[in-house]
């Protein structure tokens, strides 16, 4: 096998083989295939596809390059959920607590932020003392004992993906739905998931920009996902607008803590429902009562628990930018669009993203909202509030902002996009 | 500029802007722009191709990154021919003692092989003594002296182009006209040649297997040297059988002083005889008579003045390999097909050529052809003959050789195709 013919094969329009699939992602991981074959490779194949059985091979190809976990020894059921990626999306935060209080066991291995999209890790890291790197044993534990855990990934979990995306993040290989499938399902397939449920966001804010494409992500990765016998289904959820009233770290969980008290805002709500209520169906959970888990205080009981088991101090007051600049309404009437794109990017400069993988994020940095679409505002009042400690990138921020949102005449019809868009099994 | 906007840019079927293809190609050249990445960018050019702007900005950018010679001393003008390779391709070493006897400085910077087609540069070296590598104080003097030269390109000419060249061999992005087109015309137009004479080849045994495509690459060249002030020709000639009888460096050289000295194959006196008149008139002189030259002696005076101004000795006996095999022909009719590609890839497996750069190539080894198609053969008479100095290789050269040929039966309409297929100007 070499890999000039793997590569020619897919460049001509070929479909790869099974033991070509298996021969490069292995060689690749050992460092035989080196990255500038393995970027040429994954250019062609963003460009000329593959199709259903060589994505397979490729996932599975992913999963063998490192350990699978399992959860058989833990008397629940397991339901994972993943999303795609968008600004304000800080569902994990009460959905894992609220689905552990009603029965499964969530663990929830997620990642960083990078570019516009914030990170689940980088969100809990804002609270004093919060650990996300445990060992699979102290993963277990927290599992077992308070129902749910959100940490980092073990270095043993599809390090063929890890290089590969790496890879990928730097040679303008990321848009490939072939690649971005294999990524997201080797490790969850690898984790040991029984269920999974799939958050798939399209909108100016998301990966996916368009509907069609999110459809062929979703169903591709419900179809590997079934195929290895994980239950898998797919939302397509809305991200044209910023999920909630904030975009930033400490923001999003100050929001999320206000979720798991029994308020938050209303989108936010809808969602964390919403793929509970199909995390739990996946897992065989019925009669659970999600609403009725935020209402009663369990949902909060189980967040306290487990942010305390990583080292957390769930009452411990949340880090708070040092610098607040805030944009008001250039008239009144109705605000139509606020583009989740440019909030995501504005949080991002602020400080509350990164630029490389080894950078810093701020605590404090983001967007905290005012006003969502469909609501009246007033010349004069407040549309967001911009918080950072570097105030010299105030203006860089607004930059991003400019033409970010629309204001029409009061009584103008307004018809808000639903929150889910499709559901696909 | 970044360079994931280059990428994306291509990537997305988009037009490069020159303020792109010069950062990139710089960045690339000074390693700010990583390999990964740029064969990330060089897959998106094979798949998504350039237009004529696209590749005349490339093409200068790359004569940018390095020196441009100067033969502006000389007394006579400059001609000088590139071949994009085939099989028993000699045709350089009579012809630029051949174009030199006739008036013009035949200044050629060639290369070495790299897998099924030979290097004029390896089979010169079989000649004892012989040098390749020349300063260009020494490249100056040698032509100024006896009208032409063969010799290393040296270091500092399109050095981008070096270290693209290095990358796409290994990352199955060779194949793009486009790249290969600015490859081959940055190092002729940074060279300072007046005028340049393209042979390209079409046939099994050449890169380009069909005349629309050998067509596209001819007329990118012609453009982008008519547009660098170079005058430039290209011939379209046949590579589906090899040139001559020989295929092998020593082997080569010994057919090449036939020529000279007034004999040699029909097919190689033609071709060489037809690009000298091209050579000649794309230079501007006239009244020139190549055929009379190599009748004459005045090309072998040159030849044996060049060899020797390189340190060869004319004289010395080439070497021979230690062993032989000759393939027979198994029955008797016209044999009317021998595959340049099968041929080619016989004489690389017996040690003619390299599979790496650093791979050493034996002087003596490669294939004499006693047969060419048109003619009548017998059954039992020698077809070929393989020679090695690892006899070991002789059943591994056999492989590529079956279904090399067909013999019909006697009497068998045969129509030859001619050398020259098409002239583009």
């Amino acid at each position: 096998m070499d890999v000039i013919s793997v590569i020619r094969t897919k460049r001509d329009r070929g479909e790869l083989s099974p033991e070509q699939i298996d021969w490069v992602i292995d060689a690749y991981t050992r460092g035989v295939v080196a990255d500038e074959q393995m970027s040429a490779l994954a250019m062609a194949i963003l460009l000329n596809g593959m199709n259903r059985s060589e994505i397979a091979r490729w996932t599975a190809a992913m999963i063998a390059s490192g350990e699978r976990m399992n959860f058989d020894s833990l008397s629940r059921p397991t339901a994972d959920k993943h999303s795609t990626g968008g600004v304000g999306d800080k569902i994990t935060l009460p959905l894992a607590p609220l689905v552990a209080a009603c029965g499964a066991a969530v663990p929830q291995l997620s990642g960083r932020g990078l570019g516009h999209t914030g990170g689940t890790l980088d969100k809990l890291e804002s609270i004093p003392g919060w650990r996300a790197l445990l060992s699979n044993e102290e993963m277990l534990h927290v599992l077992d004992t308070t129902g749910a855990v959100i940490c980092a990934a073990g270095d043993g979990l599809a390090p063929a993906d890890k290089k590969l995306y790496a890879l990928r993040d730097v040679t303008g290989t990321v848009e490939a739905i072939p690649l971005i499938a294999s990524s997201i399902m080797s490790k969850k397939i690898a984790e040991g998931t029984g269920s999974l449920v799939l958050d798939v966001k399209v909108g100016s804010g998301a990966f996916m920009k368009n509907i069609e494409d999110a459809r062929e992500l979703a169903s591709t990765m419900v179809a590997l996902g079934t195929d290895s016998g994980v239950k898998t289904i797919a939302l397509l959820t809305d991200m044209s607008t910023p999920l909630g009233l904030t975009a930033g770290n400490a923001l999003e969980v100050r929001e999320s803590v206000e979720v798991l008290a029994g308020g938050g805002p209303a989108d936010v709500v809808e969602l964390t429902i919403a793929l509970a209520k199909e995390m739990l169906d996946a897992a065989g959970i019925k009669d659970a009562d999600p609403a009725k888990a935020l209402a009663d205080g369990s949902a909060m009981d189980v967040w306290r628990r487990m942010i305390q088991a990583q080292g957390g101090d769930p009452d411990a007051a949340l880090p708070v930018a040092r610098e607040q600049h805030t944009v008001t309404a250039p008239e009144s009437g109705v605000l139509t669009r606020l583009d989740a794109y440019a909030v995501g990017v504005g949080a991002w400069r602020l400080g509350a993203g990164r630029a490389r993988k080894e950078d810093p994020v701020q605590a404090g940095a983001g967007i905290e909202l005012h006003a969502k679409p469909g609501e009246q505002v007033t010349a004069g009042q407040p549309l967001m509030t911009l918080h950072t400690d570097t105030p010299e990138k105030f203006d860089y921020a607004l930059a991003s902002l400019e033409g970010s949102y629309d204001i029409a005449p009061a009584g103008t019809a307004f018809t808000a996009n639903p929150i889910v868009l499709d559901r696909i099994a």
